[in-house]
């Protein structure tokens, strides 16, 4: 499939929010093990639970590498897709393309750079040659032309309200792991250009202890539009709680593309959550690959919910803070269902339900 | 995708001639070195040609191996479609999926048992663990239902009319090295049931020297309903001679399943055709692999040629037969444009056109 040379916002193409239509779900089937213990089989099964679930709302592929085709195929069940893609983990929302639509219900895809979550300098693993292909990957299976943006960025640093908006973090994506050679101002154009939105809405720092330098993605997020569900704490001695007022402080203070400002819902944090020495031990060391260390603050939020056609897939950590997570964001999402999944395997691989999954919005 | 439990002939699915409608060409991207000489490097030219030449006519998809998947996705130009399919080598005609169709223009696919031409008694590689799997990812990737047939058979060892008839060679489905537990009327049997026909034409041979036990897409095809075209040699002590010979004889005998006597057109070969040993010394020597032997007598045929949509891409070998038989072709084919490749790079991995290509058929 061709890889175009403009830009969206050249081409009247822009980025939907997630809570518009999609014609599908994309995810990667896990599988290292000195990322997921036990040899990934307690994260396959939690992802096989996620893509199940998520089918009940719409149409989900599951990328595999070559050698564990099979075993996906036998585990997943037959509605959901399986095709093969070498990947070097499994993280289909930052090694995705992020899909843009124009008026005419056109779909194309953005293929951002990738350096692992900060390449040779604090990237979680090494190499990562694979991840690299694979949102082309995705775009070629589906037919959907290709936009190669110029910069390392992955889609979970970035949320979008579709309606002009976008909101991020500076410590992910302002890092010097990324992208050093480009001022703030460069790649908030980049933004524009390849979102195609008009303001960007820039907070500090990410979840605490979120290996990803801050993906906004485990903080914050639009719920519609003039609307963000926000990780919070209440404990002023726990580190995230500075992290979560100033991410409010800037969020009151900001104003979207249509001049609104913003109502913020705090989502209380569970935990705090730490790594358990089973945990660890289940885990391969290899060097150049991100440690697991048995006792590590684990960024969990309920921020990290995938939004689905009718539905809203979010995690759950078997933690007191559960139900009133859950409770909260089914009063915001009136129109869908909330289900929510026992997640913890996840997050001990990093990130969590929205981290693992990637909307291709429907274009109409 | 689901994989069904019924036979295509219970559910009403048949699978249609190769000149009916296609929605598209699947092939494969040849790489290994113990096949192809010089690192597959000049077959990679040839099946390139062959892609550009069919995508002319209706859109191709390439599956590549990962690690050849950049490098595939260079060379062909945008317009082709290049997906990740890990393969043994790349015949899609014997490893891909055979589509079938029904009335309401649904589309559905047989996988086959395969194993390698003959497995462990006469095969042509070891091992072939991943061609296996060719025919299912082809279908998840199309979202199309599977059946599993319950016997080993290449896609090239059979041809269908489109109206009830297939055409096969005993050398090849009664070999004792595809499906030794069967006999001859249940073999037959499974061919009714999974392309739904009604009549079996039994040749004898395949052409001289073929490594895959004599298959049927390079001896004689239907071009269309009630004429086939059978690779001929006017040279009585050419070994080719007696084989032909037999198949006309056998030919001239049958009748289809509608009850027509078959028109037999003839397409002299060319050479004979040996491979030198410049072509052998540029090939890897593998334990387990077909040797390729200087001065080995190469299966050359100009009916291993692909029916596109309003087109037809035939072999071309530098021979002095080879206008001829363009020239036949394009009679025989009044209605498509003929198009001759120099395919000789093709032929000395083990086949030619046809054996590297599979049709999907648009289902109306």
């Amino acid at each position: 499939m061709p890889t175009l040379t403009t830009t969206p916002r050249q081409d009247g193409f822009r980025m939907p929010a997630e809570f518009e239509p999609h014609t599908g779900c994309w995810m990667l089937w896990p599988q290292r093990s000195d990322n997921w213990r036990s040899g990934a089989k307690p994260a396959q099964q939690a992802f096989t639970k996620v893509a199940i679930t998520i089918s009940q709302f719409e149409p989900v592929t599951v990328g595999v590498c070559p050698e564990q085709y099979q075993n996906a195929r036998q585990k997943l069940p037959a509605s959901i897709r399986v095709v093969e893609i070498l990947a070097d983990d499994a993280w289909m929302r930052d090694v995705g393309p992020t899909f843009v639509i124009n008026d005419n219900g056109d779909v194309r895809g953005v293929d951002w750079g990738f350096n692992a979550w900060g390449g040779l300098k604090g990237g979680i693993y090494f190499p990562w040659d694979q991840d690299v292909l694979v949102a082309q990957k995705v775009l070629e299976i589906e037919r959907v032309k290709r936009y190669k943006a110029p910069l390392i960025l992955e889609g979970g640093s970035i949320h979008v309200d579709g309606q002009g908006a976008a909101i991020t973090t500076e410590e992910c994506l302002l890092h010097p792991n990324r992208n050093p050679q480009l001022f703030k101002a460069q790649i908030e154009q980049y933004l524009k250009d390849y979102l195609n939105v008009e303001t960007v809405i820039w907070l500090g720092q990410g979840v605490y202890n979120d290996e990803t330098n801050g993906h906004i993605d485990n903080l914050c997020c639009f719920i519609r539009p003039g609307e963000v569900a926000l990780t919070w704490t209440d404990d002023p001695h726990d580190p995230q709680y500075a992290i979560s007022e100033d991410a409010y402080q800037r969020l009151q203070a900001a104003t979207d593309a249509r001049g609104r400002r913003l109502k913020i819902h705090k989502l209380h944090q569970p935990g705090p959550l730490y790594l358990t020495e089973a945990e660890s031990q289940g885990i391969d060391q290899v060097e150049g690959s991100q440690p697991r260390r048995t006792g590590s603050r684990l960024p969990a939020s309920y921020v990290n919910f995938y939004i689905a056609n009718g539905g809203v897939v979010m995690p759950l950590f078997d933690d007191p803070h559960d139900q009133a997570a859950q409770t909260a964001l089914q009063a915001l999402f009136p129109d869908r269902k909330v289900v929510g999944l026992p997640s913890r395997e996840i997050l001990l691989g990093g990130g969590n339900i929205h981290c693992i999954t990637q909307q291709q919005p429907s274009g109409i």
